[in-house]
Parts: C-alpha cells; structure tokens; sequence
C-alpha cells in the first residue's frame, strides 16, 4: 500500500500526468520551523536540467496546504502539494495498448485490471519521488546533528574507487555517448551518515537495514543495495571482515558492517550503495505486444526522458535514508524518555 | 518491532538460550493440512552437521500449539515452538561485559541500556530463524503451484558462473582451509522462484523488492540484496537491460528485472541474490573494549560455531521469499473476488 | 495516528480554517465509477442549513485529485480534497489563549506544546468529517448489495421509541428552545444494516465492534457506542438475551446480538447506536482560564455553532460504518478466493 | 487480525481447549522487574471460585518463556504462556454440528468454512482474556504512577447509584435467583483512572475512545461502552455538559467529558463504563439449527458456566485500558524527548 513508517508516516498519492502529486507526512512534531524556501536545496538537487536528464522541466514548487502554522509545524499532519505543470498526458495514447519494456506498464495493467493510468506511468512514475524528497527535508529537521553525503559513484561502467569520486568530465562523455547512441545508462549510488547515535533500529523485521531498503525499494529503478562491504563480504573471511571495537563509544577501527550490527546502529558512519538501472525509456525500436491482440509488436518510445536519471536518484535516496532514520529516531525517544 | 506481513503475519519471539524460540503465524487460511512432518524437509536444509556448521545440534522438532485440530489449519493463529535443547546460557558469562566484533551484543547493550540477554546474541541470534523456516513452510501451503530453487551460488569467492552452480567439492576445500585457519567464510544465495501470477506487489512502498529486502534482511548477516542483473545494471545500456515482451502472458525475451517490474510480479522468474557475511564468531584474539571501563581488551570467543552458516542459509532466504508471497497473494485475492 | 484501516485504508488532513482538508483512500479496487456527483447525497446530508444547524455554508464540493481516469478507479490511492471557502481563521484569535470548555483546545495545547493551529479547532474540527463523508461514499460502492439505514432517534431528550423515529416537528421545537436558551442539545443516533454476509470482521482485537467502535469514536462529539440490546443487555438474562437460530442462513428469531457474535457478522441486521454530546460551542459566558497566567477567566463564544450538530452526524456514522465493513469484505475475499 | 498496538503490542493466541493460551508482549521497555507473582493479584481477580463463576478451575500460572532475564525485562518481545490444565475437548463434540444461540459457534463455522476449532468457542472464547490480563500487568508497570479503581457497578439490573457502588448481597441474592432460574445475568463495569498526564491519544483514527473502545471490544460479551456522561450526555444541554476549566493543570469543575478531549487524555480522571451481557450458556432448551441438515432443533447446553460472567471482567477490562495507555504513553514519549 501507499503508506510507510510507524510513527513518522507517509501517505503517497498522485500520477505523473494528472494535475498533481503530493504526500501526507504524518508524526511530524510540532513546532518545527518550515517554509517552502527549505525544500530548495533538496528539490533542485532531483531536478532536470544538467545534460542527461530529461526535457520535461516542472516548476517543482512545494504547496505546504495543511500542517503548517505560521511557519511552523503544527503536531498535526502535513500534505505537500506539487503541481503537475509540464505534463502531456496525450503523449501517451500510442502506448496505451503497447506496453514500454521495462516499464510498470504491463504489471499496472494486469494489477489493476486495464484500469491503471497509462499516462507515463501514472503512479508507478518517478515523478511521484519529488514528494519523498519534501517528506526526506521535513524528516533531516527532526534529527539537525545528522549529516548526509550521497553520490553517484559510478555511472555506466565509470567509477574512481581512488578518488572515491567519480569525474564529472567521465560522466558527461558517457551519458553524451549514450546520448548519441539513442541509450540509456544506469549507475551506483552511495550514501553515508554520520552522527547517528547507537541504538537506532529494531530487531527482528525491522532492522535497519530492513527499513531503509524497504524504503529505498520504492524508488523506481533500483535494482540492488548493499550495506557497508555490501557483496564483496561474500569474499571475505571473518577475520577480515570483522570490525574491532576501539573505544567506548563503539568507534571500531575499519566499518565493514556500515554502522549497524545486529540490524541495529552502533554509532560508526552509516554506509550503504544502491544499484540503479539505466532508464527503461530509450529512442529505439523495441519488441512488445499489443494487449488487445496479444500479438507482438515493435514499438519507439518518443518523448522527453532522462538517458541517465541515475544523476538525479541521490538525493531521492538520501530522502529515504532520512525518512527511516527519524522514524526510527522517534521510535528510540519513545525509550528513552 | 518483531511483527511482519500485513494478512500473513508474523509474529516472533525468543532467544539463542532461553528455553525456547516460537513464532505466530496469523492469518493462515482455514482448511490446510498441516503437521509436524510437513516442516522436516525445509527444517533439515537449516540445520547444523555438515562440515563448516556449527556443533550446537538442536532437534528442531516444531511443536504446533495453536491453530490446528485434527490436522488442519482453523483459521485462528498458529503458534509454533521449538526447544531450546542443547543450549549452554553459561558458556557466555565471559563476553557480558565484552561485545564481540561483528555481533550485536554492542548495539543491543546500547538499545536496551545494558538489560539485552547476552547469551549467544539473545533475542538477535539466528536461532530464532527457525521459526521462519516454519513460517516459510505454511506459507508455502498457500501457494501450492509456486515452485522456489535456493541454493549457494559463490562461497569463500569460489563460484561457478558457466555451470549456474558452485562444486560442493570446492566449498568444502574453502571451509576447510578456513577452519584450518581458525576463521570463517560467507558466500552469496540465489533464489528463484517460478509460476508466480503477474500482478502480486503494491506500488509505492510495499513493492515487491521492499517487502522481500525487508524481510530477507531480517535474516542476521545478510549484507546485500539484488533482484534480477542487479548490481550489473549499473554498468548496462538500456538497449541491453530491457526485457523484451514477446506473448500476452508477458514473457519476456530476457529476464533483468527479475521477474518484477514497477514493483509488481510480470509473470515470469522471480529471481534474487543475497549476500551472506563470514561468520562473526571465529576463534582468534579480537579487539574489543570492556563495557565496565571502557578499556580496550583482547577477546577470544569459544563455543561452537559455523565456520560458513551461509551453508544453512538458502532456506530462511526461500521461507522469506514464500512469507512475502503469500501475503501479496492473499492482499491480491482479495481484489480479484 | 491520522490512518485507518488494512486494506481499505483512509488518511486524513486539514485545519478547520486553513485552506483545504482532504483525505486519500488507498486500496480501493480499480474499474469502480466515480464522478463527483455521486458525492451529492451525502454530502448534503452533512450540510449546514437546517435549524440548528451552523450558519457556515461551506460549498463542500470534491475535488477527486488522484486515483481516477475516465470517472474510473484505477487502483492507485484517491486524493479527495474540499476547499474551505467559508473560513474566517481571525475570528479565534481571542480564543488563542483561553481554551475553550468542551473542545479540544486546551488538550491540542498540551499535546502540542501550544505549536496547534487553535483556529476553529484545527486539525481537531468536525470540518474534517466531510472527507469521512466522501470515504463513505466510495466504501459503499465496494458493497453494493449492502443498506444503510441512519437517524437521529432521539435529540435533546425527546424520542419516540414506538415510532421508532423521533417526529420532527419535537426535534425542531427542541432545538429552537435550545436556541433561545443560548444553548445546545445532543442526540442518539442509530444505524442499520441489512445484506452484511456472515463471516466479515476478525477474532481478538479486530471484532466488528471493536472496528466500528475505533472509526465512530473518531468523529468528534460521540461519546458512546452500544450494539445490539446494548446497555439494556445488562439487565436481561441470558435466556431473554440469546437470540434463537431458526434457518440455515442463521436467522435469528431477535436479533439482540445487533447482527454480530463473537465479534463476527452473523448475517442478520447490523444494529448499533451511538451518544452525541451537546454542542460545547454556545453562546453564554463559560469559565475557563487564560494560558498565559494560568488565571481564571470567563469567555463567551461568539461565530457560527451548532445548536444540535447530532443533526448532521448521522451520515458521519454511517460513512464510518460503510469504511469498517468494505475493509472486512476485502480481507474475507483474501480468502474466499 | 490478532494483534493489538502500535509501540506496546500485542500478539494473541490459543483456544479453549487446546493444550495452552498465550500473549506476545512486544515492545516492552526493557529494565522492568517482572516475576511470576507480579501478576497474582490481576490474575486472582479473573479467576473462577466466587458464586456465579464457572466450574471450571484453571491454575492460571503465567510461565514467562521469553523476554525476561534475571527477573527484568530485556526489550525483547515476552511471550506468556498459561496452560489449558482442566480441559474438557470431549465436551463439546455435541454442539459441533449445532451452534449455540448467542456464541460465535455459527459465525466462526461461516467465516472459517467449518474448519473452526468448535470446542467451547475455540479461539473466541474468553479463556483468551488471561493473556490480556497479563498484558495489562506489565503495562500497568509502564505507567507506575496511574491508578485504576475498577468495579461492577450493576449487576441484573441492581445498581445502587447513591453508594456508587453495587451491594454485594444484592448481587449475591441476584446472581442465585439466576442459578436457581437456570439461567444467567449480566452487567456493568466503570473504570476509573487517575494520575494520567494531559496530552495522550492522537487526533482523527486513533483518539483515547477510540483505541480503547478497539480494545475493551475485543473481550468477548462486551455490548457497549460510554466515556464521561456517555449517553446520558445525549440528554443534557450544551451548558451542562461543558467542563468548566478551572486551574492551569486544566483540572474541571465537572468531569461530563470522562478526562477526554478532542480524543486526548485533559488530565482529569478517565471515566469509561462498559455494558457485559448475561452469559450466552445457560441450561435450558434453545432453538437452534443443524449445521449438517439445516434442519431446526433445540439444544441444552451442558458443563461448566458462569451465571454472572459480569463478576470476572473488571479486571479484564481494566487491562485493556492500561494497554492503551501504555501504548499512548510511548508514544508520548516519542515526542517529548
């Protein structure tokens, strides 16, 4: 279903070409300071633009229409409003019988009986992802001392493990290359967190890493997430991976783990790295069926999209990161108190 | 909290050396045939004896207490426990006040200010993934054409790409010359499911990937997930990622997304990776702090262990995977009525 | 929390005088017709108007945002949306710091820490109630077999048991004295239900009654609920109490069960009743205290109230109702499929 | 489903008959003592022995098989378990086929397809509520400071409103003129809760009557509950039933809300009555069918019962409102922090 989190709550609604998307973030505590100014940094951040994004430029401006006082959050629950301006839902109608490979189009239609909204993939979008972001603004006020670092780290094929970064220069010649080739690329995405106390996190079906892939899987594209050594601990012994303890604060001297033990944080750096495919849309012709006749097809995707949409998936996942910490922050009070 | 699912749901409890671990399972349809055999096959894939697993030999035998009559199903919750037979609670008097690297025992000092039962990881111990196995079983009862293929696939950095599986002779060499070397091994697990109906999976926060990460990283010591290419999507062009739709059931030509689009089952193979970590325990000197001081010491942990309990790990991810489905199909009956 | 519900499931926004309230209702099949007309009946049964009731006209029209195509479901989550056009948020500004007798000011002020939109109520107003209305509305046509039967049966005292329907010309005579005694009156509403099949509602802590009961009680102003014989069950004996079972169907020859055992639908009339309060708004000097000084005061309420708001609730009640039992369908498809 | 809360949550399961009941206690603050005779005297309050209550003498021992080391919590769900010691399955085998008028026998047959477990009242019946006893036993030690005077306040129509309290001679007369009738009685229990802090429950979905109404339901024979005036509140005017505020502790100089408003806890006394109907077995002829045939026969219903079943449920009932309240009290906590 459409909500997510347990005492920090979000209920998701909307469609990529209908008049709008917003999100209910219930839980909020009162008394926050919150103006649309400081949904800015973040939103713009997933916004397109740079080369490799797609054409279609919304205005992203965020509606605060309940929740709020006087620049200030209430205690009661918020719902962030975003204008669907750009939208053209009849580019659409050519591919209402033909579902796009690799979109949610077919798997919409047979959940939903035929009934789903078509139009860009109606609420499978990733235009939707613009309300997560909102909610991962409101959820980083709830926990100030907490810091996030998300990147792009590699982007079709292209990483610099040295640098720990990868060249901006690289990626702009692979997504202009992928550009010229009518294609698409997809890339990995790490964040780190610091400053997350020790304790963060549920045993058994929630643990944290259970909640934030929960959380990150709803971003569409992504395909994998690896925590601290992620798969390459599958290489290694238990001697190596193992992560002493140096001090009394539970500071160890290498983090394979990525800041959690036992599906709780420990107090080190949150670490985690997801896997994004490249985009399903691509100017090429492509083999599909037509649902009314069950007989294949080829079809050509025309429109405007993002040949690497990897570029703006970063802060989307930060947001989700955030968003499960400050559940599980709330949570951790409740404890304390 | 220790809950999952949302009509399937779980419940669980217990500890490595309590006198026993359970699990309810509410939700269960009325009217299946159930009793303690049925729980053997998955039950004996978990357990220790083979080389590279652990000397603790619990009898596994499950003790359904609740939720059947005359062998069958009733509808209300079933409630099933297993002994903690050959459970030695003083064997971990030593680490109290030392947490060893890798394990919980830190994070579970720090979230429960120091109440935790220590003992062999307490509540955080896979033992308790006994009951998902049952879990798994049941929930494998209520999708009868669902077929799951779950085994090892890379162990130790052995694998087999060319022959789709990895020579038990070579994993056994590698968990040997890890016991040898008083260390351990992880590996990675891949699940594949086949005859899942298209349309199983809700968008926005309960797809597919979400509820299966969830819950497979509920399972101590998994530190990665990957649905389909995976992690290799990020290096693939859209041209090669996509999954061309070749009949009306939705077949596709290649198999990258795994099975799942949009978050939603497309029909075909539902397949996934997990990795698994080497073993926390291993009998070497590790570096630790005292909790009572603060002060950094030396720590050997004794006991028994696996050297690979990636080796008994294929059925808990496989019960995670059945848990996960049944639930969705049961949410999806309850649309098609 | 501001959700409600498993599958059929509601969250709720808005301020009594901020721009809009609204609510999203998640998991409402796809391929079921929605237009905004079919809003109008009970919507108007909501209204203000009549006498007694509020002087604020508000427009009331639903503005379905999300969730619809081609005045179709689609299975994605509806956003429904009602402007407040009739706001005057400054009339409150001298009851900012002098809460109200009766009304949730003083308990959103503590809640809050003083941070709560104190505007008519806020986030606590029956305004909100216009979006249980519309929930209604669609959670009636998951049922459309099922009827509602929901009236006022007694209001300010006067009822007539042997009607069965208190007349309306003592209700308006009732009310009118109220009005010029500057005061308000209460009522009992009942509601009926026919065509419930047997078998819908779950054993312990999802009972009928305890469903409906946590949906009525979210309506302002309800301060008792009793199903069946309800109170009077306390003075009968069992032998007067138990209801015959005379056919297959399970018919009952009395139905003092109100249609429901073991928490379960029996099939027969669902029959429940519930207490309204007295408006808490009236126009008469009220003692309270000042907020700032902790100081007694007296206030007197001016604005536009209710004199018998039990007049516009029972459409409220019936819409709850309407939510509880579409909820309980869809899980008891779950498993009859 | 079977479970209850959204912090401190509850898991329930068992039957009548089979070999035991038991209660997962999740979410529990870890650090509190707890030994077997902490929950004594509850638990004595519950049993059967007094005149009226039934024959059946179960031991009710609660065996704390997790969750608890060293006599204190750990912060790992507690699962209590109470053996079923003077079962009687055989005794039902004659009302398998003919549901008892009153019981959930008809409802549990329809809603599980006939696989139910029959034997007095299965899952259904109240033997459960040892486990919500315990519960509130533990929750009770959440709140340490709250106190709850809880008591039958009528009992088959004898009330003495003046005293405030019901004679037990009366009771006594009354309950033997039942037995001798062979029949039974019910009545009406008032719960009374002092020292809550103002500013627990949430607004819209989850208000204090609303969570409790949720839970107080769940005990079987429950047909109606008020708070504060409760239906008489229906009867009153405006200027009656307002609580005037009289000091900055928002204490009232009546107390017609029951300590609630807006659904939040105002720091008065909680005040809450719920009606319990007469016990449905008795022994006398009643019409009812044959499951098998349809046919119409009558039934005399054998073994143990309680005439007043009304006697055993204060404390039941007193459970269930430190349940919520614990639940509310976390989750207060959450944001006070």
């Amino acid at each position: 279903m459409n909500s997510f989190g347990r005492l920090f709550r979000l209920s998701i609604v909307g469609e990529s070409h209908s008049g709008s998307v917003g999100i209910i973030i219930d839980g909020c505590p009162p008394g926050i300071a919150l103006i649309d100014k400081d949904f800015d940094a973040d939103l713009s951040r997933r916004k397109s633009g740079p080369i490799g994004t797609s054409a279609r430029m919304e205005t992203d401006l965020p509606v605060i229409k309940n929740g709020v006082l006087n620049s200030t959050t209430t205690g009661a629950p918020l719902y962030i409003e975003f204008q669907n301006s750009d939208k053209r839902p009849d580019d659409y109608d050519n591919i209402k019988h033909t579902p796009r490979p690799g979109h949610a189009d077919f798997t919409a239609y047979k959940k939903y009986s035929g009934f789903n909204d078509y139009r860009g993939g109606g609420h499978f979008s990733g235009r939707l992802t613009v309300g997560i972001v909102a909610a991962g603004v409101v959820a980083k006020k709830i926990m100030p001392g907490i810091e996030f670092t998300t990147k792009l780290i590699e982007a079709g094929g292209f990483n610099d493990i040295d640098k720990n970064d990868i060249d901006k220069n690289d990626i702009d010649k692979t997504v202009e290359s992928a550009i010229r080739a009518n294609d698409s690329i997809g890339g990995i995405i790490e964040c780190r967190v610091v400053n997350i106390p020790a304790g963060l996190g549920e045993p058994y079906f929630d643990s944290i890493e259970s909640a934030l892939a929960h959380a990150v899987f709803s971003i569409p594209g992504i395909k994998g997430i690896e925590f601290g050594a992620g798969f390459a601990a599958a290489t290694m012994t238990g001697s190596q991976h193992n992560d002493s303890i140096i001090d009394a604060d539970g500071s160890t001297s290498t983090n394979n783990s990525g800041g959690i033990n036992g599906g709780i944080s420990n107090g080190n750096e949150l670490v985690f790295r997801v896997a994004v495919k490249p985009a399903s849309s691509i100017p090429q012709q492509q083999g599909t069926i037509d649902l009314r006749t069950g007989n294949r097809v080829n079809i050509e995707i025309t429109g405007r999209h993002d040949a690497c949409f990897a570029l703006r998936v970063p802060v989307i996942v930060e947001a989700a990161a955030a968003i499960v910490l400050a559940d599980f922050q709330l949570i951790r009070n409740a404890y304390l108190a």
